[in-house]
């Protein structure tokens, strides 16, 4: 799709300058700099020449047809310098110049009358206000980020044009080399998306690097963002992870979950690797594209300073990972072959004077330990060290069966070894912890490459039902689903539901008491009351008539009080089952990327420990159990402080029935199950009280709701 | 005390070598390259000349007398060189020489030894088994750890020897000035706490970095270092972190606080920066020498691009400082000055093609403006942008009153910038995300040296009555206290007990109950059980005189079947008081740091979700009360979730109390409240349950006690 923007045969350059400094002059330099062996056709009125080319004043002297124009003109003439170009045959158009959706209503019409423009003529836009582009397998430097970088097999995408420009230069300055750098600015067409199919399928892109500070939409990037992550390493830094915009909602969901939290979901969903630095996306890259992926998570590390081994050995254990213990027979035969004083436990200290024989025979007899799954050379340099021949017999020892990650500690001293290892393509870092940091992401990434396949299951369920009062309460504009009518619907979807009835008297409560046995549960139903504890509206525990009595009339006369403007819709009398633990399920649809599910132990976990995790719908059984043992407070479930296991699959299946039902109605944009009350293996969980909020049904014709996820991504 | 190991008129080198390659080569090239302008010996018994110096072939046929001795002879010389080297009036001995304690028994004892030698002369001992020591101010590189770096006003100091090669190294790479480099090696007598002395009084050092592996002295160290750290900053980063060496024992406190622990909580009371990467050392070294502290938390970013300045933004928010907001004049008259398209919210955005004069406008107003408290300034190197000039400008326009931090991101583009920065003492990082962490830093260490004056309450107590059960017990050898024991202790020191009686018979239960009144609590009492409901021994809320009968007999019962070897002192009947939160409040002694006291609020929170603070001894008031802030369960104690507000001060008045009792009984090696029931303000709290573990008795004269922590420190 996007090989005119890549492999252009024909460039028009529209706005062409001979002003140095201005946009239209340094895209034409970089162009002729890059080496482009294509036609290059520069356009200004003025005409002339320029390095060589002569200016056309207008596109339409020119004969041939072109593949991709660059548009640098001033705002108020890119929709004609469009059309010219798109006349002109142009398949791809990438408009540098700024002044449309970031600058407000005018600029974001003017944006999308260029985008229908360009979709009409079956070409594809990139910006506007961007950067251009570069490829370096094609000598194409279409852009005024700086100069043509190393040609390597990373590919990178910015929406920040500006950071382009640093991520050149960090490349520049750590050697670098990049396939493809875009910048797509206000994405108006080619997004992100596009970028990660295209990088996913190209041969000259090992690991596909990218910057954001939005997504455009969220079902579609997990769909390329997977695909892509599938085939290579996808690293993307988003930005705004802070913002204090969390979302006014009435369920803790909503609450809790930031949109970065999100974000967070779906790129561990998608396997995107995420950096939460500028500095942390390069490191990564560089390992990612340098080594093959660990196996397993067992670290050893070679070090000639005790130090810094010691460093390593911290950040292996506090990243999770584990020092790896040598098998018996390497640890001996490296006990014959180094000097007494050096250390063959892990890390191996091969001492201060280690010549870099000594390194090359200890990595050698690492590399063959089925006990060892990634390598962390450790160099200092002391008065013996020779970096460069140490980084040379580094480069000939391994034969890329593991991951080898090296840091040579300083500056100018390791700068020969450290020009060594980057010819060797082996990663170095400044310090013990970014290589571990970066092996961890690696590491991270071959636990998602390796992962089952996803087989979400699909529920027998009474659609139907669910369908019915959500579209009769919807019709009536009741947004807020009160708890019978939740559970009906929860019903619907397979959940065990205690037997009770709305009543409206404190007879009929009595008579429907006797009805479905003690110890029964009163609770006051009304769409204008979500917390119905706080204004009176609970009674737990009552087991004898005149309680369900006084209860009745009590409740009534507290509500009145305490909430007169509620309309009540009566008073639900509910059998109560045996008391278990108390878990929350819930769900907040996320603007971008659907139903998000969250679950909690009830009480003060959520409330004061915020103990709860987060998955995007849908979700599998596996998900959902990790989702349970992620949280800080499993060891409650599982039993083992005092009280009894609980039935974790319970869970598990309900969080999984939520998903389903989330996924099948996109008109459910909030709810909550609290408490879901399970019990010990075997026996029924119980859902005590829900709730569900609806969108507002469509005003017009167009649908309002978000689309949902598809299935099985 | 250290002048004559910095400052030295004389030098003699003891195995000075004209093998290049050769320490005692190495030093002496060092020392001539340094520029040293005093007198130099080289000693070998070969002889002959040596960079233009004659080699003695023994010390003794010099003729004067020499300050300092470096020795780089073979082990089994070294004690014969320092006899002549303090014959000749050294007053400090560098023994650059390994082979000493680092290797096992025979080491140690000879490191005893040599240090013993020296300290009968009078003299100082530098290492054994380091590289020496650089002080730029007086031109002296004595040791192999490199060349002589930049002059400049960071003094450091290094356990590992390896590791001050790559300072070194990386000091130049960053053009970092250091005053003086200590390699410190094992120890024998000049440590940490030397240094920390001495720098903390040196004029040519503004920042102590310092490496460390271990501490020698707890106290001492605390000492020290809170000396040092009031004068000027102390950065350490100190290693073995993640050691599983949890020690083994019976309390939650010992489970939970590993060594580290120990050294964060002293590392924070001494005020000390703790760096937990080596990059980081280095990023806050270069921060804090080069700019003022901050006097709040508020920071304003300034970027050409957008993208960073958001990750800024981020990296502040997370790092839990304020993205400053602007104060309206300000705000406003850089609306008029700035672009139409520039942002004058923070982070301010001066856009791509600013010019180093627009930067210098921002700077200028944002230094103003009350409501800023750092300035963090991003650049990235964009078409018009020209890093050095817009270096020379924000070194020109900033005026010292507020820290500014740099980050230039990129490599060669922003090289000329980055150099300009040094030159004119301005912190450069490659990502905003390492400006923020230095800027933190040095809030952390402004907020610590702004803490208010320690008071330490000395509460009335009866140390005597306390005396007499600790020694008693000792003397018996009981090590394990029981609750009637503990709880004694505890009434001594003024905690307040529940009535309650130790009774050996069903009848003497019952005649007792009927005298303290009900509801009661009955409990095995034996030092040999320490979990007393595991094995049945803890019945609660009894209410009839039956039910103190039957407790008795079964419990009884039960612990014969459950705990047939358990020496069984009785059952102690026990009122019960009103219900109230549970907290534990416990204490574990550190060998390094001593009484290390732990707060938590009980059950869960203690065992399944780990959520509880330490804190060493003695502790304030104010100490106290951050402690119980600091909890993730705070709010439960505030009453914030449903239930009423517990007496705060009592439980800080209960960790003072045990921290009086525990500084003044070294014995104590562990104890226990727990529970520690407090309620609503204004009551009592009360110890419901409490264990005490002794130190055993001294076995010879000296004393086997570890010394308790002095006071207000």
């Amino acid at each position: 799709m996007l090989t005119h923007l890549f492999y252009p045969q024909k460039i028009a350059l529209l706005g062409a300058s001979r002003v140095p400094g201005k946009v239209g002059h340094d895209i034409m330099a970089n162009l002729v700099d890059g080496g482009y062996t294509g036609t290059i056709i520069p356009v200004n009125p003025a005409g002339g020449e320029l390095f060589g080319h002569t200016v056309l004043s207008s596109l339409d002297a020119y004969r041939g047809a072109i593949d991709l124009a660059i548009i640098a003109v001033p705002r108020s003439e890119v929709m004609t310098s469009a059309r010219e170009c798109l006349q002109k045959g142009a398949r791809t158009i990438a408009v540098i110049t700024a002044g449309f959706k970031e600058t407000g209503r005018d600029g974001a019409m003017l944006e999308q009358e260029l985008a229908e423009l360009c979709r009409r003529n079956g070409a594809r836009l990139l910006g506007p206000n961007c950067l251009g582009l570069l490829n370096t397998g094609h000598s194409l430097n279409g852009s005024f980020a700086g100069a043509m970088p190393k040609a390597g097999r990373i590919g990178v995408f910015s929406q920040s044009g500006a950071l382009c420009t640093s991520i050149l230069d960090v490349a520049r300055g750590r050697d670098l080399g990049l396939s493809k750098l875009v910048s797509i600015g206000n994405k108006a067409d080619i997004t992100e998306d596009d970028l990660l199919e295209y990088f996913g399928n190209d041969p000259d892109t090992d690991v596909i690097v990218g910057y954001l500070e939005n997504i455009v939409a969220g079902d579609n990037f997990i769909k390329c963002a997977t695909e892509a992550a599938s085939k290579k390493p996808v690293i993307i830094l988003k930005s705004g992870t802070s913002q204090a915009g969390r979302r006014a909602a009435a369920s803790h969901t909503g609450v809790m979950a930031g949109t970065d939290t999100a974000y967070g979901a779906a790129f561990k969903r998608a396997g995107v690797i995420r950096a939460d630095t500028f500095e942390s996306l390069f490191d990564y890259a560089t390992a990612l594209s340098m080594q093959p992926l660990p196996k397993g998570n067992r670290v050893l590390v070679v070090t000639n300073a005790g130090g810094p081994g010691t460093m390593a050995a911290d950040a292996i254990e506090h990243s999770g990972m584990t020092v790896a213990e040598l098998a018996t027979n390497t640890a001996a035969s490296l006990r014959e072959r180094l000097p007494t004083a050096a250390s063959v436990a892990n890390p191996i200290d091969v001492l201060g004077d280690a010549p870099p024989a000594r390194y090359g025979e200890t990595i050698a007899a690492a590399q063959n330990d089925d006990e060892v799954d990634a390598i962390i050379i450790i160099l200092t340099p002391q008065a013996m060290t020779d970096p460069a021949e140490t980084a040379r017999t580094i480069a000939r020892t391994i034969d890329g069966s593991k991951p080898v990650l090296v840091s040579f500690m300083g500056g100018r001293e390791v700068m020969p070894g450290a020009d060594e290892l980057v010819k060797a393509g082996l990663p170095n870092f400044p310090s013990p912890e970014r290589a571990v940091a970066a092996l961890k992401a690696m590491y991270d990434y071959a636990v998602w490459k390796a992962r089952p396949p996803r087989i979400v299951t699909r529920f027998k369920v009474n659609r139907r039902r669910a369908d019915h009062i959500i579209t009769r309460s919807r019709a009536n504009n009741v947004l807020q689903l009160n708890e019978v009518k939740t559970k009906k619907i929860l019903d619907a979807y397979g959940f065990a539901i205690p037997p009770g009835r709305l009543v409206a008297s404190a007879e009929e409560a009595v008579e429907h008491a006797r009805h479905i046995g003690f110890p029964l549960a009163m609770k006051i139903v009304s769409s204008d009351i979500i917390h119905k504890s706080e204004v009176g509206g609970v009674r737990l525990n009552l087991t004898t008539i005149q309680q369900v009595r006084d209860s009745y009339d009590l409740m009534m006369m507290r509500i009145k009080q305490r909430a007169p403007e509620a309309r009540i819709d009566g008073i639900y009398v509910e059998h109560m089952g045996d008391p278990g633990i108390e878990v929350i399920l819930s769900m907040t649809r996320d603007p971008q990327f659907g139903p998000m599910l969250m679950f909690g132990l009830g009480g003060i976990f959520v409330e004061v420990l915020k103990d709860v995790t987060f998955h995007l719908a849908p979700i599998t059984h596996e998900e959902a159990i990790a989702m349970l043992r992620s949280t800080r407070s499993y060891t409650i479930l599982e039993g083992k402080r005092g009280g009894r296991a609980v039935d974790i699959d319970n869970i598990a299946t309900g969080l999984q029935r939520i998903s389903q039902l989330t996924t099948d109605f996109p008109e459910i944009i909030e709810m909550e199950i609290n408490p879901f009350i399970v019990g010990e293996f075997g026996t029924d969980p119980v859902v005590a009280d829900a709730r569900i909020t609806l969108a507002e049904p469509p005003k017009r014709s167009k649908s309002y709701f978000l689309k949902g996820q598809e299935h099985g991504i």
